[in-house]
């Protein structure tokens, strides 16, 4: 009998994000689970995707996967072939590691069909280069407050690196941070710190829906930023460091951005 | 007439790594272009893919697209909908950036349809914390020797960061450098340095073909994993840098780590 748990990234926007591959996985398996608490697909329909894998898909929370260890999952992989679909690439969130090592404990053979991330279409979408980022940070609702990401931003600057910021979702509430209320918490850490990293004439990059039929991704100074209309989450949002040339053009061209910035640019 | 021009990545290793939207927007396009230099798809068919798509597929050369600035692809987007696809993400690659920009000035419309990279799939894959990662270097060919990738390692290091290093590939001569070779060049830097960064006792994790259905993941000291046979190319480096004691076990759980790591985490 084959025990196998697989993996399968839904990559960011709705159900055509899924690879041929991954799409054949579900198809083959004895069980398919997925689990839509770790980040939200803008455009995405189960319905669809059960249409398209031709069998039920059943829905994983929090509690399932984090309370109960994954029993559910387990189970069905110790009995046959289980597929588990996530958003974006399945590992970037780091409770479905713990499930990969809780399988490795139990000896259960594990794959892994990876999909689009927002942790590279957001670097290529910017037009940023790649190796010019620095240690990534995740903004926290106030509940969580913390000031460990405008440090980040500053110690990354500080080196000429650019910082990727994600921001915080309650998975319970289904409640996703949007880049005003990300921009004001860095604000109101900047009123204390004044260390220019959130001050208005700082520079900063938004992007909502990466992957959607329609992205917004506007570069701006704060001041103009923290008024900007990004329609719907999920968002991000990138600390540009020092620029290039070629990284101020591609955030005049594609993000809107100030000609402004091409003398700020090296 | 639709002017238009669509990014489509590709994934990681076959013509199954693409997702439905990208499949769709080939099937729709009235040209279809390839590129296969800036990274090496492992299982990757052109014929299977055709078939897929159901058109040919014109294969584009780095002359084509960065000595002639991709005419080819710009001829046919002014004059119906041009699809290209692209290994990986597309715009990891920064050379296709540019296309970006140019399809810009043209007042072009473009779209992008994202693929899995190498970025987040090697991060996932070996249970390496996300926000955990520093600047990113590339490791060059002799014929383009640099000290950088090795300053860069130790600095991240010395803020506790891991380092992803990609590895150089000539396009022309198809040439992709190995885990052997890099830490070869590493260790090369070590002799003179002497900051322990390629030391026999340093770590680093090795994976070869990421996304492929058999990727080799193997972390290990220096001193065994220069030795340790990944098959073949493409692939990628990490150098860790303070472990999470949850990082430990993954690469014990997923890597075949030497089980001592867990003294080594925090």
């Amino acid at each position: 009998m084959l025990r196998e748990l697989v993996f399968v990234g839904l990559g960011l926007n709705d159900e055509n994000g899924i690879t041929l591959q991954g799409l054949q996985e579900a198809q083959s398996a004895d069980h398919v689970f997925i689990e839509l608490y770790t980040s939200l697909l803008p455009d995405f329909s189960l319905r669809n995707l059960e249409n398209l894998v031709g069998k039920p898909i059943q829905v994983l929370s929090r509690r399932n996967l984090e309370e109960e260890n994954g029993r559910l999952l387990f189970d069905a992989a110790e009995a046959g072939k289980a597929v588990f679909l996530v958003p974006g690439d399945p590992f970037i969130a780091t409770t479905h590691v713990t499930l990969r090592v809780e399988a490795a404990k139990r000896s259960l053979p594990t794959r892994v069909v990876h999909g689009a991330s927002i942790i590279s279409a957001i670097i290529g979408v910017s037009g940023l280069h790649n190796y010019k980022f620095g240690k990534t940070v995740t903004i926290p609702f106030p509940e969580n407050f913390s000031e460990t990401p405008y440090n980040v931003i500053a110690q990354n600057k500080q080196l000429g690196m650019h910082t990727l910021c994600l921001l915080d979702l309650n998975a319970t509430e289904r409640r996703f941070m949007t880049i005003r209320e990300a921009l004001g918490l860095l604000q109101g850490i900047e009123e204390k710190k004044q260390q220019g990293i959130a001050a208005d004439d700082a520079l900063a990059v938004g992007l909502a829906r990466a992957g959607s039929n329609q992205p917004t991704l506007k570069a701006d100074f704060l001041r103009e930023l923290a008024n900007f209309d990004f329609g719907q989450p999920p968002m991000t949002l990138i600390f540009p460091g020092q620029l290039h040339f070629t990284e101020a053009d591609a955030l005049i061209a594609f993000a809107g951005a100030p000609t402004k910035l091409r003398s700020l640019a090296k």
